[in-house]
């Protein structure tokens, strides 16, 4: 051992396309980001995943005696089933045998075991999970909560803006991040009570570069870099973001071709709207980061392939390599400093 | 008089174009819809849009002293102007000289107005604003509110979804509407404790046809007719939506014309581009329902030209034609009596 690479617990039984497309990912990320990565889960699944040639001793695996499924209910699940692959993984963060988990499994128990296991960062009331969204200003705007919380007291928004800039900062490379809070106007009255004294909180922090109130149709804008919602609003964004270049490419399909002047002028256009598709479709972005918890932990969608959980691994190194856990642990180190 | 045509009241000061595209909507709707229009405004101003053969006794213009501007606070300004366009505009349909009322001004003061002027609907708590969306299932979708209301009670989304079963079934053609419940998971215990109430009071509801939770991914799938949610988010979601119809029209406009083959085969497509960009634009819907006040009211985007207004008039003569106002009435009236 000895070794300084990034060590990546992967949760080979987590998501759809368990373990074959997870263990097909994390090997690609082992080969090509040079990270060591923990196949947490059943070995013979796992091994039977395996090509041929896989030296097995450059492989890790990690056994884990059940999983967790999508429908069961997060807390106890988490708490029933102790050996669970997700819990296991967390444990590896924990001992410090790993550096980050990635799980495509139940998201709702990824969190669960995160907080469980790991705890939350001192100073952070809610962990929450962040998505990044492509702007038209050709680079990413992170919205979070997308999920984790579903009723918010305004305190929770602003720790999310500190979280959220740190993470657009060192890990998205934006220097000095613009902080918008999702609201239905701009003013600084708008919205419902929660939105008011976030409002506010968010302006006097001067952690964070507040610039005002975010609304829906600013999200894709590039005005901002970094955008703090609840997590039920947030929720609804992801989803519908994610669906609704399907939906515009599908109108495309529908549309273009019609008739003999559309037939041709779709065949000429096909490079063209080729390119379009790959613009318009959710470019594979690999995970949301779950952030305040006490560990780097990259929860990937469920449906989730191979070159998604790669990505997912990458985004986990980044976060390990640009110290994004020291960094917001730093953040409240020195509010709680000021304060005392 | 004696005529039997929909009578319009149209706000010509409301919105960025007033008065001129306001009026020219106004003028083409008369001559096509073969609706009555009266136009709310500044007499002096009105007339210098109208073409210069205009026989002005077809037009009826109906002076108006003053109006609201976008950053007033809608209440107070309402009660501070009782001469302002847009209450004289209510008046005229409160005086029964009007069928609805179409504006582009100050949403919130329209609402503000519609509420003080009109009142609402007897077993409405709380009017909400509706707007439709297309699906990929080449059908619209009702969501409501989209931003009369921050929070919500349980019992006003079941009041919307109500009101929008009415609206879906009597105005856009739908037989039986599919309501769903905006939240972030299907099953019926997710959610914020809002939306658990509202599952089952919805369930509970022999007046709709509940069918479940709709996610964000659900909203553009065809699967539901109306789908209700706060005014926050919904508000969140309309704007978000209608931005994406943008980005993509930018990126079709960024992508197709490249290169030689482009340049043709954007040309050849022309037609066949201008659908497609009706089918992603917003402008093409002309406005959003007030739906809850004693009288229908069209709120359009204050971006509105000639053809947003002109669409929001066709659905305003759309509402009354199809007596959306009584039907929703006769739904609470015969409430009552169940309960009474």
């Amino acid at each position: 051992m000895g070794s300084t690479c990034v060590r990546i617990a992967i949760d080979a039984m987590g998501g759809d396309r368990a373990p074959d497309e997870i263990v097909a990912g994390a090997l690609r990320a082992r080969e090509e980001l040079g990270v060591q990565v923990l196949l947490v889960g059943n070995p013979q699944a796992i091994e039977s995943q395996l090509p041929p040639k896989t030296n097995l001793e450059q492989v890790e695996i990690v056994p884990a005696e059940e999983a967790i499924a999508m429908d069961e209910e997060p807390l106890s699940a988490i708490k029933r089933k102790p050996k669970a692959s997700i819990n296991v993984a967390m444990d590896l963060v924990k001992q410090n045998r790993a550096d980050a988990v990635v799980s495509a499994g139940h998201s709702g128990a990824a969190m669960a075991s995160a907080l469980l296991r790991l705890g939350r960062i001192p100073g952070i009331d809610r962990p929450a999970i962040g998505a990044v969204f492509p702007t038209i200003a050709n680079k990413p705007v992170l919205i979070l909560d997308v999920g984790a919380n579903v009723d918010c007291r305004p305190k929770f928004l602003e720790q999310f803006a500190v979280m959220g800039s740190v993470y657009s900062q060192y890990v998205l490379g934006t220097e000095d991040p613009k902080v918008g809070l999702l609201n239905i106007g701009e003013e600084e009255r708008k919205g419902n009570d929660v939105a008011v004294q976030a409002h506010q909180m968010l302006r006097e922090n001067s952690q964070i570069s507040f610039v005002g109130n975010a609304e829906g149709r600013d999200v894709l804008s590039g005005h901002f870099d970094v955008i703090v919602c609840d997590g039920f609003v947030g929720n609804v964004l992801l989803k519908f973001a994610e669906a609704v270049g399907e939906v515009l490419l599908q109108f495309i399909r529908e549309e273009l071709p019609q008739g003999l002047h559309g037939q041709i002028g779709t065949a000429i256009l096909k490079p063209n709207l080729r390119r379009l598709k790959q613009r318009v479709d959710h470019a594979e972005r690999g995970g949301a980061l779950l952030l305040g918890v006490a560990g780097i932990c990259i929860i990937s969608h469920g449906s989730s392939q191979a070159p998604s959980i790669f990505n997912a691994i990458r985004l986990a190194k980044e976060a390990v390599d640009h110290q994004v856990l020291e960094r917001i642990q730093y953040q409240y180190q020195s509010l709680q400093r000021e304060s005392g």
